[in-house]
């Protein structure tokens, strides 16, 4: 950023339980740069109205403190542009001589960055734009993984090998975990951390990207149940049947798809597996406690979502536009990450879905692949002891 | 214990985050009075079937890991006993000499243990029976807390917490956490926790004991929502509407008293609200996970669940028999607790409701004492850092 310039920080869509640390790390790298930031609270409207928080004024005490933090303290908004909103946008920022736009986000968000950078060139007007990674959902193409994804994953590796304590301790026919994630399979996947044994929860993971029968499942649950007693399933919000359609799933805002498969997938699933097995069952659903949980923060994860917010800074500082800064692991053990810039139209509304090798022939389960790519964002999921000798 | 006794443990009910605490305070204690400790794995089958395994030669280590794994390490079951069971557990006790039986549960369990002690008697067979408080729902009578109870209670509470954090972020209209609890409200009122200014979630706590009708909720939540544009509801699976009719709940397996209402009532109730209010809403449950959850067990309540094990065993020692151990609270800043012995009689079948002092008058709400209550069980549920100026 040559001179002293003003930046602009907004975030879009769902907040992550590291989002705040992305923020952290920006405001520190502006600053060493000497530049102002101001943040855009609750994101869009407060874009189109140019209402501008400064933050330029926090020390880092303060920081420290909001990196902690899960969900956004800057706030967020689903809210999509409208013909011209782009251009208000554009004119809020030369009202206010604003010359950087930092935009955090997942692929839509990466979208509406890109836009909002076209149409500054298209008036003329000289704005650096600069996405910063984030979704849980890990869906987002360049970039090793989407800070947030690390803590989401640790949350519900977690919560399955809890549950599955649980459900050995007192054995429930069928037990279903919902998990987040819609298209891409990378949280279902993930509860696949919390195996120790052979017989260890979960024992069918469904995979979104692997459209799949309610018979294959029920056959499958009904194989586990006989040598166990117990099957405790994985599942995410998004996965459909093998005709495509959701999994019976009732919709909370009727009509509207983006709300259609949020609600209730698990539930509906383990009522049509006990009428079709003659087992009870039930199901949990974390939800939204299973990004927003700051005890199961991956310290990797917030590390990571630092370090994309103080290269954002950086890039700026280098006169970087219509980028993303992205992470590239550098090693494992203990997970290592460098960043780099990634042009928007790379990550712009493409999706990256859990790739083909992570997925077990069955469909039903990940690869040893898929756990050497996530052991080292979200730690380790100790086994807990038990007692030798107790079946 | 005069001389070397042979004892058996067992547990009854829903494992809890703290079980084997309890189960590791009495290994020890039956140690160090010389006695030979047995347990009943997966409960009530195998106290049946006389299926007993030694736990006499594990080491301090092993019960030290397993004093902190959520879930029975020794299993559990929720099968009832039919007539004549009762005889056969004592004859099975006669036939290896046992003369003790631990038996860790509610106030379901503290009624089989009661039995089983009366049948001994009646059978001319000299056995202590010594129960061991366990219910993360907490309504076993007079103790103080019933371990498992405050690791439950810290978990909710850190769940109402992020999740209205989250919440705060990116605004839903209406969010509803749905929590463990049948008749007792504990486990709801417990969600209190999280709130540190006026405007934190959660904005509705609705407790079982007091009948709400539908109208009444939507009302005060519409009521929330256009103060701050966002409602956050907390209900327990048990909630009943001013009809006594639960609420609208999914039956998981139709014709069960014992699971009609464990299913998907935020979830209905979620979609009830959008109907009647135009709102979107949206639900999450983390079920089971709320009281298998190793990462949220609170300290005082594993150090009192420990203490009750210990406690049984001393008792034991001392020939006692048809009591339970129960906690006596001492102080609480840090919780401090006493045991002391009560009569099965007093606690067996019987259901410690939320006291009226504990609720407030609009019955959508804690009180103060009731927090007072609270907070040395859990420990703190700290605040997150908020940005200053941003709303």
């Amino acid at each position: 950023m040559p001179g002293r310039i003003k930046a602009v920080v907004a975030h879009g869509g769902g907040p992550t339980a590291v989002i705040n640390a992305s923020l952290a790390g920006l405001a520190r790298g502006v600053r060493a740069s000497g530049g102002l930031l101001f943040g855009a609270p609750g994101g869009i409207p407060a874009l189109l109205a140019g209402r501008f928080a400064d933050l330029s004024m926090h020390g880092d005490s303060l920081w420290d403190e909001i990196a902690l933090a899960p969900g956004s303290a800057l706030g967020s908004s689903r809210q999509a542009l409208l013909d011209g909103d782009c251009e208000r946008i554009v004119e809020q920022f030369r009202r206010q001589e604003i010359r950087c736009f930092f935009y955090t986000g997942g692929n839509g968000s990466m979208g509406t960055a890109l836009r909002v950078e076209r149409c500054a060139r298209a008036a003329g007007y000289e704005l650096q734009v600069i996405g910063i990674p984030k979704t849980i959902d890990n869906d987002l193409l360049e970039t090793d993984h989407s800070p947030g994804y690390g803590s989401t994953a640790r949350f519900f590796a977690c919560a399955a090998r809890d549950a599955g304590q649980d459900n050995r301790s007192l054995p429930s026919p069928i037990c279903v975990l919902e998990v987040l994630g819609r298209n891409a399979g990378w949280i279902a996947a993930a509860t696949a951390m919390a195996r120790h044994n052979e017989d260890d929860a979960p024992h069918l993971i469904l995979l979104p990207e692997h459209r799949v029968s309610l018979e294959t499942i029920a056959a499958a649950a009904e194989r586990v149940y006989r040598r166990l007693g117990r099957v405790f399933i994985a599942v995410c919000e998004g996965q459909r049947d093998e005709q495509g359609q959701p999994f019976g799933a009732d919709l909370d805002r009727p009509g509207s798809p983006a709300h259609e498969l949020a609600s209730n997938l698990g539930h509906t699933l383990a009522r049509a597996l006990t009428a079709k097995l003659g087992l009870r069952a039930r199901a949990e659903k974390p939800g939204l406690v299973g990004r927003s949980c700051g005890l199961f923060v991956s310290v990797a994860d917030r590390q990571a979502a630092h370090l994309c917010g103080l290269a954002a800074a950086g890039a700026a500082a280098n006169g970087a536009t219509g980028v993303m800064t992205a992470l590239r692991r550098e090693g494992s053990q203990p997970y290592a990450a460098s960043t780099f810039l990634t042009p928007l139209e790379r990550v712009a509304g493409r999706e990256r879905l859990l790739p083909a090798e992570f997925a077990a022939a069955s469909g039903l389960d990940v690869t040893p692949a898929f756990l050497d790519y996530l052991h080292p964002l979200t730690g380790p999921v100790e086994p807990w002891s038990q007692l030798p000798g107790v079946p």
